[in-house]
């Protein structure tokens, strides 16, 4: 899927290495750590893919592509302290093999380290974009935190929130393939592909969002390769539990919102945990088919935006990606 | 001390209530509640006195002063959830508030608004000196967090992590002061004078340090306004300790170093804290002396670095803040 970046994709490897390089010791033994968390790297090849999918001036874009990675990266550590996961890609998480302290720090030094490598580049687009995405990305966050428990919660403002959490790196990665270095002066059409992009990855951002919460909870820990029933155990409403729970009756409203509340149930040791609870209580697969129908439809307008653009592997893998959203299990 | 700069002063707080106010509700509550913390913003009015001393264009300035200030918010909401602290400048910590995981956000989230504020100034050489910053802050962080409990660490390694942690972001105030907006022809004497300042920095910020240590072991908490005791609570070995250590006969150093171990105290209800046991055990009150000589030592070298400048009454201030760095109690 991702051959015609294959050169590029190395490339940026080699950068996101060599940004996080340390003299620390500890340091170095901690990003070394984080390096074995590599997954697929889609938000890299994103930027990548739709450089030369658009045919853009593309020499800078590996660069941009590693700071996109490593922003991702220190979402993950810092998402893993919020979550109490202990386990990433089949890796101990940094919260798990250090502590929670050195992985709020280790996420810091990740972020400035993205931030100085965007410093560096030919023009600022990269630098304020990803800043300002940063930014949005934490709000979102922040909003699902305040919003937890809250089964009020619109599939509107869920959607909202998964755009800024998760849309918003992908869009932002999609944005500069088309645009990086252009800035003051931008050729209009090179502007028009932006929108056209970021649009795309918006959309296949939050289909994998939602894909995401659906793995987390019909998916089972050893197909998936990180914990499951996290969101759940954190309280977190995601779309397919909010469609299964518009779909109870009020009894069974009544349940999941006890499951929910704040030390219902895992506070004894031994005892279930909510996830186990929520898969006997309420039609959960009905609440994920829904789910991943709104993932179908975003998948089929961010491929319907691939159309213009001139046929080319980039483009074949760009239109991959997305009907892969749809597909995966981990 | 502040009032050749009072005008700056209140343009950086504006600035810095622009960037982080925000249309998510659950984001602007915790960004007003932060906004409580403003303590005597040092960093800023470095930033903007050193300018003044050095006679450098200074029409950014207050921008650059805010993005300092953000940054070191950034650092105080995120240290309050590694301290475990409750009370920071008489106001509940983000952590007590609300909880750890929205800490961890919100300090991301103030890091991306610093960070986007920067991109937007005249040069370059903001966002690169403190990205580069941050990075170096976060280094000394996570060395302090791995070298806890290790009463081997050596009075150098204690001074190049406060240097780190703390010296780094004082100094890089200073330097900008000097320096901004310029980039790549530099006057060689504003680049002399860059390096003046960015060492005067780094003495204050580091002296600064050690009397904050000093009165984490012998201050009491509603002079000091936050809770006094964390970094022996947390096993963290500070430079007062570490000469009490060096003073103390083998039992007593055997007796400080169970003290330090992990849940030795502290762990039943009711226990006394670590700090009360310490204050017992050793001569605490002869390492803070020995400890403030050193802090004394580092104030007169910085203070002699401003003679060469023109006088004015923003050198005078820098004198008084240096000097102010030892006296203060809180």
């Amino acid at each position: 899927m991702l051959a015609p970046v294959a050169p590029g994709m190395e490339r940026m490897r080699s950068i996101m290495e060599a940004q996080v390089r340390s003299d620390a010791a500890a340091v170095q033994a901690m990003t070394a750590h984080v390096g074995s968390f590599r997954g697929k790297q889609l938000r890299a090849a994103l930027v990548l893919l739709v450089g030369k999918a658009v045919q853009a001036r593309d020499d800078e874009h590996p660069e941009v592509a590693a700071i996109v990675e490593l922003i991702h990266l220190a979402t993950l550590v810092h998402d893993d302290v919020l979550d109490g996961a202990r386990v990433r890609r089949r890796v101990a998480c940094v919260n798990e093999r250090w502590d929670n302290q050195i992985a709020v720090l280790l996420g810091d030094f990740l972020y400035a380290r993205a931030f100085h490598l965007s410093t560096t580049l030919r023009s600022r687009l990269a630098s304020q974009l990803l800043a300002d995405t940063t930014a949005v990305l934490c709000t979102g966050e922040i909003e699902q935190a305040a919003l937890r428990r809250d089964f009020e919660l619109t599939q509107a403002k869920y959607e909202d929130i998964a755009a800024k959490k998760t849309g918003s790196l992908y869009s932002a990665a999609c944005e500069l393939g088309a645009r990086h270095p252009s800035e003051d002066r931008e050729d209009p059409r090179v502007a028009r592909l932006g929108v056209e992009m970021a649009a795309f990855g918006r959309e296949v951002g939050l289909a994998f969002q939602i894909v995401d919460d659906c793995l987390d909870v019909v998916g089972e820990e050893e197909v998936v390769g990180k914990s499951v029933g996290n969101d759940v155990e954190d309280g977190k409403l995601t779309l397919p539990v909010l469609h299964a729970f518009a779909r109870a009756d009020a009894a069974t409203r009544d349940r999941m919102r006890a499951i929910y509340a704040p030390n219902a149930a895992g506070a004894a040791t031994g005892a279930p945990r909510r996830i186990e609870l929520l898969r006997e209580c309420c039609d959960l697969s009905a609440g994920v088919e829904q789910a991943m129908a709104r993932a179908h439809e975003l998948v089929a307008n961010a491929r319907a935006r691939l159309a213009p653009l001139p046929a080319s592997p980039a483009r074949e893998a760009l239109d991959a990606i997305a009907l892969f959203t749809l597909e995966r299990r981990f």
